[in-house]
């Protein structure tokens, strides 16, 4: 089984209040499919310029994750991001964007991922979100991420989004922002009579919560003293519980719980270093290890 | 066995987005109390002023909470605080202070009191509560909690005071002013070195942290849509957590756990209520029930 994901493939620079680091490998898909590489092969559709290098295509290449649907457009530049961490490492200021290729993006999927069954959506313009949906018409689960942007300025192609989504995962901010309640247990509930059958509110350092009609829940963040650079944490999130779900085969309610786990696991990794250079790292077996612990936390 | 407790015992005035509320039973040793009150006997001591109505202090006796260390001050008034809070229900701003008698709060100890052994000095001038602990002397566990205020201009106080307690609770902001550290993980670890065997950090709404020299975790708070006053949260986290360990009548490393958790579950219910009014409805059943309800949302 394969996992599609379609979203941004960038270069960051990132700041923070230890260390300046330029020409990181970034973006919501790259750290979306290295974080599901460990589980199960995945499937990237992207948009990089001329610029790109080429050992970046190389590294994901060797993770399992099929390349074949980035885009390389010459004469193009890749999308840059450049911003800045607060000393608590939770707030951050954008410094500097530059869309390039990836403000023209138009993603078509090569015929050999239309037969995708698992689908995550990351953040993007859902007008693009709601074609890439059109295009996967043989799958089983499709889920998405969006942003601030979105939901203040295309609120009628979100909301046309979210009736076809099973699974939204988005920031406590943004969830308040859409659903204009103060209480994320409230809120959880109320993006849900939106469309989507679960939603996935992601408290960054306080761990996440889920919603579904049945079934609600919060799971604490992993604890972790070394947080190098949070960017990505909530894609590397989202990636290794969409990878574990399409390992399973099945997103039923006690896999979706133990996907919500592994995400966690995941992202509390992805902020020990720089981009992703902490996963490079990490094994399947250091994720079973720290999920263990995480395990033996939260029992009493 | 008996618990002790010396500390505020107030007439608050609550403003929340949705009532306002005055002359409402609070302060943190009547919070601590009753939420202790479901687990063990409890011993108070503070100070209230004639206008103190005599109903409340035949509520505590109903509770089985000794309250002759409550002394009433002729010609004195009660310890009076008016709050609001932010449609978030997390940030309050103070709108009044009256200390009255708590202002000059010198506790003495019944003689029936100085055998105690399960000691918390709730909130208060790091002076009194070194008063308060010179008259325990057969005391097996003391734990304290602090506040800003003593934090910025009480150090020498505050840093002896720790280096003779068992445990501390305080809240996240706190402990990072406390040991200038921005992440809390950091922060847990460097207020145990400061004295305490164990440090426990309050998050609100997003659970709490534990830390000893050979523990740490996060447990997440139980998560309700429900918020109508939070005065008192914390107080009562502390009352449910000392009030089991009193039950049990030791501490080690898993009882610990399990009175943290037992301390989430009362102050979820204490939130669900202006002042202690909520927990006046409920039974040790209803704090079994949720506590099951916790243990399975924490299970995968």
């Amino acid at each position: 089984m394969s996992l599609l994901v379609v979203g941004s493939v960038a270069i960051d620079n990132v700041q923070t209040p230890h260390e300046i680091r330029n020409d990181l490998l970034g973006g919501s898909a790259t750290h979306f499919s290295y974080a599901a590489s460990f589980f199960t092969s995945v499937r990237l559709v992207g948009v990089v310029g001329e610029d790109w290098p080429a050992e970046h295509t190389a590294l994901l290449d060797r993770r399992g994750i099929d390349t074949s649907g980035l885009s390389v457009i010459s004469g193009g530049s890749t999308f840059r991001w450049t911003g800045r961490y607060e000393p608590n490492m939770n707030d951050r200021e954008t410094l500097d964007v530059q869309l390039n290729v990836f403000g023209e993006f138009n993603p078509v999927l090569p015929e050999s991922y239309r037969n995708s069954q698992f689908v995550f959506l990351a953040n993007g313009v859902p007008a693009v979100q709601l074609k890439v949906l059109g295009q996967v018409p043989e799958r089983r689960i499709a889920v998405a991420d969006t942003m601030d942007l979105w939901i203040s300025t295309q609120r009628d192609d979100l909301n046309k989004l979210l009736s076809q989504l099973d699974g939204l995962v988005l920031n406590d901010s943004e969830a308040k922002l859409l659903t204009e309640s103060d209480n994320l247990v409230a809120a959880g509930h109320a993006v849900r009579k939106m469309g989507p059958k679960f939603v996935v509110i992601k408290k960054g350092e306080h761990g996440a919560m889920f919603f579904s009609e049945d079934l609600s829940y919060v799971l604490p963040a992993f604890p972790t003293e070394n947080v190098i650079d949070p960017t990505g944490a909530g894609d590397s999130f989202a990636g290794g519980m969409m990878g574990y779900l399409t390992e399973q085969g099945n997103f039923d309610p006690a896999t979706l719980k133990i996907a919500l786990v592994y995400g966690t696991v995941v992202a509390s990794f992805n902020v020990e270093g720089f981009g992703i250079e902490r996963l490079q790292q990490v094994s399947r077996d250091d994720i079973e290890d720290r999920l263990a612990d995480y395990r033996q936390m939260l029992s009493f």
